[in-house]
């Protein structure tokens, strides 16, 4: 499936009302399943649902199952293919299924643990914090000589800008970048969702064994909401990075992972919110 | 609760590093809670956990439960409050019940039927299309004389702007303005979660019997999405402007709803991706 398609727009100026044909960014449902259980009792669950550009759609899936908590690592699963038993021709591509390890024991009740951290044990931002705090379980280390300059910072955006083909077409998409510490550009992810773009690259990172990403710079080209902090800590980010503006749960949360988050990442300026120590003026 | 917070950050430029307070958007969840049944068998159901941005909490309850398909019209509320049944101190305020008439069947199946029709009759854009047709359930005037010039457009988006006060501070709230037909704002509401600055517009509507929003005009801050489409579909908004980019289903979406959706609205240009019939030049 393409990741964008034609549509007729009438363009309007001051001046002037034209028909002419303009690319837009697809969204289309994904629908993620996963393969559980003993070989010779295998069941299926459906996880979720999430709207989402076609492209690189088994990373994504493998990167929401890794943000989630449901997986660690890749040797916990056997494989991961589209679908073909849907109910129609146009539904083809749009299903995901991972199978698990047999040994692995899908945590169902994690996802509703999940629900029920939020619902029962408290709806704040402070157990919504703990939550995910107990979640991460991969270890990260705090290495006191990774540091990054603000040059590469300032020329983060403008790096991302460069290579967001479709973003250039459409102005539709949001886009995911990783860097190393040089700031050169290891891997870039496009979806309409900003959570679906992060959630692809470290389903990447899942299958090449490369988390945690706690040497890496991670840039979103959105505003930065808790659900993107949660997935950066998940994934042992040290170095997160916005376009816009972040909100205050989403510096809470970094707070309490000892995460660097910068954001309004343009035009030469750029604000940190937590560990400026590892942004350094040189 | 507070839409604002004070944060210390690091401000940096090519040539500057001062330590400055700032303000960020607050995200704190909200639970929604659902009181239904006859009234000698009151039963309760957590619905949903959103991110968002306190302040008009109830309408925003209001609207999920409207855009859901769970409620048609502010008589199917008996009220609508804060809980005070929460485990902390910290709590208070991101709870809200709703208690639905008694004679309101609670349609649980609806939410179940939601997620049974993406999972098994169908996971494409078309399948989403015609899940959504059959949960509309406003009459909706298609009036051939509702026409809104280019000019009133174009000033659309700096109307926004210039009273998005809370925008001003942080950059970091999306917003959703309803007008009329002549440019002037009648409702703002403001979000880290689009979908939810919109669903505080409906829910304020259903409050004030003003749907369907046939003769209105929306404008939302950021991109525009299938999910927002939706939101407007359900509310019977005729004319949707968003100051971003639409993605395709978006498109698909308005189009099977006779509805007119326009895009990239800033510095004097907008694209009109539907029905255009509407804008008209004079």
């Amino acid at each position: 499936m393409s990741s964008v398609k034609n549509f007729q727009v009438t363009k309007i100026t001051t001046t002037d009302r034209v028909e002419v044909p303009d690319l837009l960014a697809v969204e289309e449902p994904l629908e993620i399943r996963l393969g559980y259980g003993a070989l010779d009792d295998r069941k299926q669950k459906n996880i979720a649902v999430t709207m989402r550009t076609p492209g690189h759609d088994i990373e994504l899936a493998i990167g929401f199952l890794f943000t989630e908590g449901l997986i660690v690592a890749q040797k916990d699963i056997v494989s991961a293919n589209y679908c073909e038993d849907v109910a129609t021709e146009e539904e083809k591509g749009n299903v995901v299924r991972v199978e698990l390890h047999p040994e692995i024991e899908f945590a169902l009740k994690k996802l509703e643990r999940n629900f029920y951290t939020t619902s029962s044990c408290g709806v704040c931002g402070k157990s919504s914090i703990e939550s995910i705090t107990t979640q991460c379980r991969l270890e990260i280390k705090n290495d006191p000589d990774f540091k990054v300059s603000t040059d590469v910072i300032h020329q983060l955006p403008i790096t991302l800008r460069e290579e967001q083909s479709v973003f250039e077409h459409t102005g539709g998409l949001h886009a995911t970048g990783l860097f190393d510490v040089a700031g050169k550009l290891l891997m870039l992810r496009e979806d309409v969702g900003r959570h679906n773009a992060f959630d692809k690259v470290i389903g990447a990172s899942v299958e090449k064994a490369s988390l945690p990403l706690d040497q890496s710079i991670v840039l979103v080209s959105g505003r930065l909401s808790f659900e993107l902090v949660q997935k950066a800590a998940m994934a042992g980010v040290r170095i997160l990075v916005a376009v816009g503006a972040p909100s205050s749960l989403a510096i809470d949360l970094a707070k309490s992972f000892q995460m660097t988050v910068i954001g309004f990442t343009r035009n030469d300026r750029f604000n940190i919110y937590s560990h400026p120590e590892r942004i350094s003026d040189l």
